[in-house]
């Protein structure tokens, strides 16, 4: 059994007890938060203590708090020589204190509040500064996940780096999409079973071969089209970099943008 | 029961074929193709034809052929009088021939050769020049969707911007995600979970609700951090782009970029 105090009550920590709590080879005994949560959950013996002094003794304290804070919050555990590993994509190992043994334990997934997210499929990229400790996190992974993988926190970034494109920036295509909808009064539900397909496409082909459209059709037709109706401005420019990209640089030579 | 012929056979008739044979009011009797298709289907009684002097008499021509192959098409058809449609996002209701009845049916879908699609959620957009003909594309519609929706020429091609914002673009971001996971040889599987769940997330919450990342914590740190690892170039260009318009402009001010 692997004894767990959870640092922090946020989306990745609250959905992580959730998980852990389905395991029979994990224990989250304490979670230390400065405020009582909203939402006090139920699990088996779950103490939640809000002063740093009533954290107990764990084989593994898993910190999930804000990225800039983990540095300052590391040094600031009042003990020593104890496995403490954040859950961040983008904070290097070396940002933890070293008066602990130091570790990451990175879920690649979108945390809500209110969404159910199940563990099995979600990819946890660890790293640890010895063999044990790193064993000990691939168990731990491995107790609520079937995709544990070892990784060095300069790959790390570069993982963090794209998921910020094909989430953050996926999502704010999508706003983009609301956002000329709702100019037609057309509800934004008309997009969601192509948002939907779209996502499902690359479990079977590779994003190069998923890729449709008129930029790649070269079809100068419909994309000049596309740009009148585009005023100057943010969208325009976005339409005309992504045409670009897809289509060739030349796609524009002789034709206004 | 309404009587069809399929006018082309790529990936939207054949996907439509495919769900009209399910439907008790719909009879696709007839479909012409130029050539004799790969794979032949077996759906009840539908006779291929490759000479347009072959077709028969229809209560509605569907066509699933090229944008821009269209207006000469139904101009080159033997028959005048009936009611010939095209299944097109970006091409005018008026630029299909005026010797027949026009009219449109649009599935707002993505449609690829080896992927089975459901229509019974996919929004079909239809047009027609007269109350009778809209009714019986309305009704042809409602025998394989649930969303079946009038809409004019003009507003159907904002809609089929929309489309290429949350389609085409959003699956180019999947490919610069791959890119980026491809030099440090890392599985693009690794996003895939995290692709599908952005995706479900917008079923629940709006795109500006379920925006989150740096940008939009305008943590400053991390967007240098991601700003380092991209060489000048369209990744780098890209990421400023979306990182200004999620953050606001004045996110980069007394900053490098």
């Amino acid at each position: 059994m692997i004894k767990v105090v959870l640092l922090g009550y946020g989306n990745v920590n609250s959905h992580l007890l959730k998980n852990f709590h389905k395991s029979r080879e994990v224990e989250v005994f304490q979670v230390f938060s400065r405020h009582i949560p909203e939402e006090y959950p139920s699990y088996g013996a779950v103490d939640f203590v809000h002063s740093l002094s009533d954290i107990d003794s764990a084989d593994v304290y898993l910190m999930g708090i804000a990225d800039d804070a983990i540095g300052s919050f590391s040094a600031g555990l009042p003990f020593e020589g104890k496995l403490v590993v954040h859950t961040s994509g983008a904070v290097a190992l070396k940002t933890l204190s070293d008066k602990n043994r130091r570790g990451v334990f990175y879920p690649l997934q979108t945390f809500s509040k209110h969404r159910e997210v199940n563990f099995t499929d979600i990819p946890i990229f660890i790293e640890a500064e010895n063999a044990k400790d790193l064993e000990l996190l691939r168990k731990l992974g491995n107790s609520i996940s079937t995709v544990v993988q070892e990784i060095s926190s300069e790959k790390r970034k570069k993982l963090h780096l794209a998921a910020v494109f094909v989430n953050n920036f996926v999502n704010y295509l999508y706003q983009m999409g609301a956002d000329i909808l709702a100019k037609e009064n057309i509800s934004f539900d008309a997009l969601k079973p192509l948002i939907m397909e779209t996502a499902a496409k690359i479990t079977d082909l590779s994003p190069q071969q998923a890729q449709t459209g008129p930029a790649k059709r070269r079809d100068i037709k419909t994309i000049e089209n596309h740009l009148e109706l585009l005023p100057e401005g943010p969208f325009r420019q976005i339409y005309s970099k992504f045409t670009q990209q897809i289509a060739g640089e030349d796609i524009f030579l002789n034709h206004k943008r």
